[in-house]
Parts: C-alpha cells; structure tokens; sequence
C-alpha cells in the first residue's frame, strides 16, 4: 500500500490513508504531491504561519528503489516568503527510508500548544508523537546527535533548527545526509518556519524491518535504471572525473565568472575579482591539503557525488556540501573571497537552520545599505550568528532579501515574488532570467535550469546574451523539471538526459516497471505540464497576476558589465510562458 | 494662473506650468490632482524610493481662500508601505499658503546625490532650492525652528525628521501648524520616506506678497461659505460646545470603548479597561489643570477646532494634536492606560516624522510578539527611540505593521494592503471595515468614515454590527470623501453636511463661485467618482486585484468581545463597491 500518513499537531491525531484512494494524488511523488496536496488543501488567502496551512514531505516516485540520483525529498506548503506554493527539495537519506516504507506523503496539519515542541517518530509500526521540548533551542547539529543517541546511528531525521522554531522566512529544514549530518537542507521559502510554526521540531525516520519493495517488473527495472546510469557517467558533466565529481557544484565559480553572470556585491557587477580564490578548483586543493573529501555522495543512490567534506584549518570537520550557490551568496554577492569564512558561514547556516541562498541574498542587500562594507568576512559571519540568536537586526536579515531592503531603504533588491536570486545574473543568463521570472516558486535556479544550456550547451545552445530563445528554453525546462522532481531525481540527471536520449528512455521506463504503467515520454512531460499549471493556479488564487513574473526593474535599467547587458525579454514574451 | 510647478532634484530644474495646459488635471484639486498626476506620471510598478515614482503635492482647489476648514493638504505617490497609490492629507498652513501663491501642485520629480539633502522656497517670485545639509539629522521641531529663523515666524514649513531621511516606511511629512510647530502630519503610507528618497528635507512656503485670488463671483462665494459655516456651527458634533470642540477628536475613545469596536492589545478585544483614563473627558481636565489648550485651530480657515495643546505635569509644552487615533494606537492598542506617555509618544513620532497609527500598529504587534509587553509605557517609549534613532529594532517597527509581523512571525497582524488599521475594530463597525478593505489608500478610516453613520448616526444609521448596508454606506462615503479632499475640506464637515442639505449644498456653490464654473452636486459626486477609478486603475496596474480588498483571516475568524462578531460582510458584497 502507498501510504499518506495525516498527523493533526492540535489533537495529535495520526491517520494513514491509502493513496490510492485519492485519484487526484495517486500518479504523483516529490513535488508533483506535494503541490497537488497544498493547492486542494490550503486555501491559498490563508497565512503561511497559521492553523489552514499545511506541510507536505514526499519523497519521490522511485524513492526506495536503488534508482540512480533518486534520493530527493520534496517538501511543500504556503509559503511565507513568497506567499505563493512552495517545494523545496533536498537530498540526504530521508526520501529512501520513506519510500521503504510504502510512505509517500506525510501530511503535517494544525498547530500545537504555542511554545510546545514535538518529534514525530515514522517507523514499520507507523507513527506516533513524542515531546522534543528538551531540543528546544538547539542547532540542528546537536539536535540531530540526540536523535542518533535515541533513536540510532542508521536513522532518517529531518529537523529545524532556532531559525525555524523562531518562524523566520528564511528558514530551512534540514535532512541528515549518508553520514547522520544535517547538511542538505530544503532551503528556499522558508518552509522550516512552517514546520515551526506547527511545533515539530524534528522527524525520525527509522525503515528498520521496512517490506521489500513490489516493482511490477523489476527487470525492466534494472534494464532502465542501468540506461540512465550509463547515461550520468558517460556524459561529460556528471561522468567520474567530471566537474561535477572533482569539484563538485563550485566548479561554477570560474566557469560563470568567466561568463560574467557571477553576481558580485549584491548584483552590480557580473565579475568578481576574488573568484578564483573561492573557485572549485581552489576549494579543491584546501579540500585535499586538510584532508576533508572532494567527492562524498549526500543523498542515497548517489553516483555523481557532487558533496564534499570541508575541514578548517586545524584539519577538523567544519561542514559538508558547501555547494555553488552558498560560495557564491557568501562570497561574490557580498564581496567576499574567503573560503574558510565562508564554510564558517555554511556550517552556521546550517546549524541555525537557514536557507544560505535567502541569508547570503539578505546580507548583500544589508551591504548594499550599509550595514557591513562588502567584502567584511568577519562582518557577514557576526550577521549570521544574529539572525541564529534572533537579535532585531537577525530578524530583519532572517526575513530575507526583500524584507531587510525595505528595512534598509534599499531600492536595488534582487528578489523575485519575494524571493532571493540565487547565482546567475538574469541579465548575462538569460534563460535563467526567465525561469526566475516566471516559476510559481519565486526566484530560483533549479525550477528550470537554463545554465545547462545558455553556458553548458547541454541539449543545444542558446545564447545566454540574447533575448531570443529564452522562454522557449526555460518552458521546456520547466516541464521537464517539475516531472523530474515528482520522481524525485537530482536535477543533475538533466545535463545526461538532455543529451543522450537512452537517458531520457529511462524516466518512463522506471516508473512503467515499478508501478505497471504504460507512460511514454509525452505522459511525463504532461504530468510536468499539470504540475506547473497547479502551481499556477494556486498563485494566482493567492493574488498573483503576471507583474509578479517580472524581474525587478534595475535588471531591465542597469546594465551589467563586463557584457554591458540589461534583461531585455519582453514582457509579452515571459506571459507565453504557460502557453502550453 | 493656476500653477503646477516641477522640481527636478536631479537636475535642479525649476519649471513652472499652467495647470490650465493639462486638461485632465486642471479640473482637481488636492487628493483629486494628486492622484491624476501619479496616475499619469509615474509607473505603477516603479520602486517607490527610486527615480521614477515623484511626490505630489497639492492644496485643495479651495485652498487659499476664505471656505472654512478648507485648509487641507494633500501629498501623493505610490507608497512605499503599500505600493499602491497614496493619498494623504494634512492640516496646518501650508495648503492656504499655497492656494495664495496660485501653486495648485508642485511635482518633485528624480532624485537628488544621494547623501546631500535640499530645501525648497517658494514664494511669490517663484522657487528655489538650497543646500539642507546643515539640517540632516534634525528632527522636525528644530528644522522648523531653524527654518522660522532663517525666513521669518510667517512661512509655512513641509519637513521630514529622520524616519524620512531613513527612508522608512512609516515616515511622515510635517506641516507646521498656525502656532509654527510641526504638528500636522500627513502620516498615512510613508510619504515621509518618499520625500526623503528625493533627498528634500524641507519647503519652506512664503505668501508675502500674494496676488490677490480672484473669484468669479465673490458675493456668491460668500454666501455659500456662510451656508457651511452655518452648517458646522450648527451641528451637534461641530458646533462651538459640542463634542470636537470640547474634548477634541479624543472623545472618541469613550464613545468607541462603549461601542466595544475599540481594538485593545493588537485588536484582540474590542473593549479597553483603561479607556477612561486616557478618555477625551479626562484629557480636558488634564489640560484645564496644566494651561494647555482643550480647543486648538490646527489648520488656516478651521472653524472646528478640534486640536489642543498639551502641556506635561511641569506645565511646559509637550505636544499638539493629540488626537483620537494616536491615543488609540499607543493607548489602548498596546494596552497602555497612562496619557502623558501617549502624549510623550506623540512628540517622539512628530519630532523623528513618523506616523502615530503605523508605529502603534507595528508596536501592537512587536508586543503580540513578546518584543515588550502590553501595557509598558516605558517600553513603548524606548521602542519609539529606537525607530529615531535607526536602530535595527527600530527599523523593524518603522518598516510599519505588516513587516514587523513577518520579522516576528506573528499571524494576526491588522493591516489592509500592508498599512495598519486605525481605531476602529472592523468586527464592530463593519462600515469601517469595507472602508478598510476596498480604499485604494490601504486600511485608512478617512477614505471613507463610515462611524459617523454606524456610530454617530450622522446621515442616517446602519447598524455597526450587521454586514447589511455597510457596501452602500461605505461606497457614498468614500466617493464623497475623495471629491471633499479634491476641494481641500476637513474630512469633518461630513458630519454637518451629511445631515444638513444646505452645508452640502455650499460645496459646489462654492466651487462654481470661485472658478466660475456649473457644477452640481452630481457633478462632485462624479469627480469623486473619477478619482476613486483613478486611484483603483493605479493599484490594478501595480498588481493588486479584489484580494487585496479583503481583511486578514483573523477578522473572520476570531469573534471580537464584547458583542461577539466576526467581520461577516460577504467578499462578494465587497467586490460590488466599485459598480459606480
């Protein structure tokens, strides 16, 4: 049986429904549930913070099976950055445990006593509520430990850290990874302060004595999920010895720079000066010198391994998965070239429970008001321990990126539907300008990577430059991503099967020989279309109308050197988007 | 020649127009001109503290003249609280002085080095700006002083305190009052912040020397103005006695407490148990024992005189214009009993510029988020400090209700369009509430008073418990409302001229004797009409739709004592206000 486990935080009900009950639910995992369950089930005008919203952790179609890069756990809700639909998905080892164990959805509804805090134990047996009013207070860290303490080294957690319980926008939920370190981190949209504002402080996912798997034909199975593995480690991206395996995602420090895309003091310039010294390629050799890992799988089915193990410079662990986008948030973006400050900054954020992305984005809008200079390591890591003590001014960067420039009186403020950019300048990437232009799920990178293409020319080639193509590019994307994420696989599958189409053959193939299907590849893509368009829909039940698919003006007005480039995508031409 | 006169801060370019040249303006006044100016002028999705949004402002097509209680002054821009478009008006001498000069509007456009801060003098020969640099930092009682120095005791003064300088959302505009302190703020929607992000700290109006205003028929204009005096001379709220003139707008408190529509502590209650003591009555007898004033002409022409002054228990000068809302926002709102630390507040906010009902709104939800408690007079005092002084606390609270909110995670925040509520409980005067939710101004209780007929029957009665009515009586009041702002009226002769046909009859007389024109009363209401649509295009252009003419949740869904009513005007009622 699929299971959708219901827990009521008010009366501590736990109820466990068959999914295949609920028509509407049942052909979808990961991000395709989690928005179908948010969008029929909370109403869209409610506040995120509230008794009606709910949060919904699913893992994806395929989680459970040894399916290659298919360890990501969606989770989804209102959110209360945006105000819109959020999914956010993150990898370590919780999606696996859950797909064990025949769960493919925890529904978290209501809201505990104010100031109680909760543990949900998810095990063979079922669930059932504990109190978790000793974690009170604690960073994920610590809290995670405790958990291993009681419940087992071999256990899935997903937890909060004071960020969460402190209802800040920008928080996070974090899942432990291979190693028991809450270091993947469901970041964007502050979903850990939803899971806050219900009390829970932590889930225990524990897949001990967990029934095999049915598949309808597991040789099929393996047939299609060896396709796609010869796919990733063929393809020069994610193949062993590829970028991605030896410098992991910071391998785009260098390589976007040199695009001048590379956001530097919150997005005045396309270039950074210090990139080298924070490239992947640096981090590379201070990985190796102290003995940390370059390459370190962070979610369960990993083959790219694109995590890594950070020491500091005594040679002690300091933190893991320190991926572009938080080298980029803390460093260019705030003008700063210091690995180690950043790792520091990692580590923080992900013991505080912060999304790095949201808080590097805040901070640079700080800099830009004058709070810090740019460039203040030491300045940027005093401004995340406030905001993980919840000091007035940690508040306001807590909030994220829009919330502290309205603070601040700041005008240039890179957000879309109140979300912070995250790496990639619209303006010399435009395909990704687009995409955060346009995602219900405000600005963000993986709702539609257009990277892949305007600079890595996987699946072709569209000028990053140019205004021609983007939308195009950035639709297909999108579709193609949102089913990926309903599978729950890593969007790095994308390069492989963009470009080598036994890869692609694999998607439908797998989820045929697992659940007795008869998709074909048109059946994904329209699943993908659904997904997007619920979405959608929910927003604009929400207020949404296309002004908030518009990039703020500075990126139409101000242009970004080296490529002296503006965002120049018609209006009309982002409202065709959804012409599908 | 009617005047519009252009200051370009970024060029310094002084131009002066004939309002008689732009045909959709010349026939508005005040809130009416304002509104057609931003509307045409300024894009409705610009940042509002940026190039692009300008700041208008405009006495009323009465002003200057002998019409009582015509001595309004409106500002416009699109808000940096709401962003949407904002109206707000203020008394003092400004708008006469203004009128004399034949200034009907003067458009401050682009913005200064940032940095540098600039006065504007106007006067008979024109305009000019001057270095204001010696001013920064100042707040609004020594800029004023500085100001009567430098141009004589006469001038009329506009002027932004630090808030605006910060560029807060709360900011306010300062006009001196006839005794040359600045008094009168247009506080509504961070105006402050507007005027501040062009880099102007002060006007400095002269009327020495005026052309004499010429009139189509001057022995018309008399007696119509004679009709209105007689009018408000005549009706039991605005006559010499009556309650305006004796307690001031802060007789409310009594009347409102024992309506149980009186928010108390974040709008949790309707009724206050303090209410008594910081009562009109007993702010009379304060006054009387102190030497202050009970009855004050806060504005040129006013023949209420529902202003005061208030003197502290060494019997020296603390404040003016203590009135209702602000006794309510800082009283009741936050639980606090003690007058002399309102009137303490009420200094602080005119001093740094900033709006009493934002600040007591963002302190009554600081206070639900356990930043203070309810009813620390001392705390709520040190809380205003922090807003003067730009503290990261400060610009929390200063950012308005709905930011503070989202900074500490509170769920029941009484904002409308993003702007606080005033002093009035939706629940318990539902007029009010549809006022709140449908304005174009965000929750604002002069776009549209619905307690003169829900509490003080003027104009009729609708009962204030019951949702039947309220849309109608809402929507007349709100088109009647944005035609007596066009004029440049006190929102208070309503009260007179809903009830005694030839006060309203004076209106147009008035109108047609000075500009020899010949209006109806239809063709006022038309203008007010027009305005409305104006100002509601403006917010559908910059994104709103019919869900932002709702109310929070909470007012829905959580009774409010003593009554025990919820906001129950159905969303369908309220999407009918605009069928005119």
């Amino acid at each position: 049986m699929s299971k959708l486990m219901r827990i009521n935080m008010g009366t501590k009900e736990i109820r466990v429904e068959n999914l295949s009950d609920h028509a509407d639910y049942s052909h979808f995992g990961g991000r395709g549930l989690t928005s179908m369950i948010v969008s029929r089930e909370v109403p869209a005008t409610c506040h995120p913070l509230g008794m009606k919203n709910k949060l919904v952790i699913a893992p994806g179609l395929l989680s459970g099976t040894p399916a290659v890069n298919s360890g990501r756990l969606s989770f989804g809700a209102k959110s209360p950055l945006t105000g819109g639909i959020k999914e956010s998905n993150v990898g370590g080892t919780a999606a696996f445990k859950l797909g064990r164990l025949g769960i493919r959805a925890i529904v978290v509804e209501g809201q505990g006593e104010p100031g109680k805090w909760y543990c949900l134990v998810v095990n063979k047996d079922g669930a059932s509520l504990h109190s978790a009013d000793a974690y009170k207070g604690l960073g994920n860290y610590d809290v995670v430990d405790k958990l291993k303490e009681e419940h087992g080294d071999k256990v899935g957690t997903l937890t909060i850290g004071p960020a969460g319980e402190m209802k800040m926008s920008c928080a996070s939920i974090a899942v432990a990874d291979p190693k028991g370190r809450p270091t993947r981190h469901a970041g964007r949209g502050g979903l850990g302060a939803v899971m806050g504002s219900k009390g829970l402080k932590a889930v225990v996912i524990d897949d001990t004595g967990a029934e095999k798997i049915e598949y309808a034909d597991f040789d099929a199975f393996k047939r299609a999920n060896a396709k796609l593995r010869d796919a990733l480690q063929t393809h020069d991206v994610t193949k062993p010895g590829g970028g991605l395996a030896v410098f992991g995602t910071n391998v785009l420090v260098n390589i976007i720079n040199e695009a001048g895309a590379f956001p530097t003091r919150n997005f005045s310039e396309g270039r950074f000066e210090g990139a080298e010294k924070i490239s992947g390629e640096a981090m590379h050799d201070i990985i190796k010198e102290r003995g940390g890992s370059t390459t370190h799988a962070g979610c369960t089915t990993c083959i790219i391994q694109c995590s890594n193990i950070y020491h500091d410079k005594d040679k002690n662990y300091l933190t893991s998965a320190l991926e572009y986008e938080t080298v980029w948030a803390h460093g260019g973006n705030c003008g700063i070239d210091d690995l180690d400050s950043i790792a520091q900054i990692d580590r923080l954020c992900d013991d505080y429970g912060l999304d790095t992305i949201e808080v590097g984005g805040a901070i640079g809008v700080a800099m830009a008001g004058g709070v810090k200079e740019f460039g203040d390591a030491k300045g940027a890591i005093e401004l995340v321990h406030e905001i993980g003590k919840g000091t007035p001014l940690g508040r306001i960067l807590g909030s994220g990126a829009a919330l502290t420039g309205q603070a601040f009186g700041v005008e240039d403020v890179p957000v879309v539907k109140r979300q912070s950019m995250p790496a990639y300048d619209p303006r010399a990437v435009k395909g990704q300008g687009v995409t955060y232009a346009t995602t219900p799920m405000g600005a963000d990178h993986t709702a539609g990577y257009a990277v892949a293409t305007n600079i890595m020319k996987c699946g072709g080639y569209v000028d990053p430059l140019k205004p021609d193509g983007q939308v195009e590019l950035s639709r297909n994307l999108q579709i193609a991503t949102a089913a990926l994420d309903s599978a729950g696989f890593c969007i790095f599958i994308a390069f492989a099967i963009l470009d080598i189409p036994a890869g692609l053959e694999a998607i439908p193939e797998m989820l045929n020989a697992r659940y007795g299907l008869n998709m074909t590849l048109d059946d994904v893509t329209r699943h993908g279309q659904e997904i997007l368009k619920t979405e959608r829909a929910f927003n604009a039940a929400a207020g949404f109308t296309s002004l908030d698919d518009r990039l703020p003006d500075f990126f139409k007005d101000k242009p970004l050197g080296p490529h002296n480039v503006v965002f120049d995508v018609p209006d009309e031409k982002l409202d065709q988007l959804y012409n599908f």
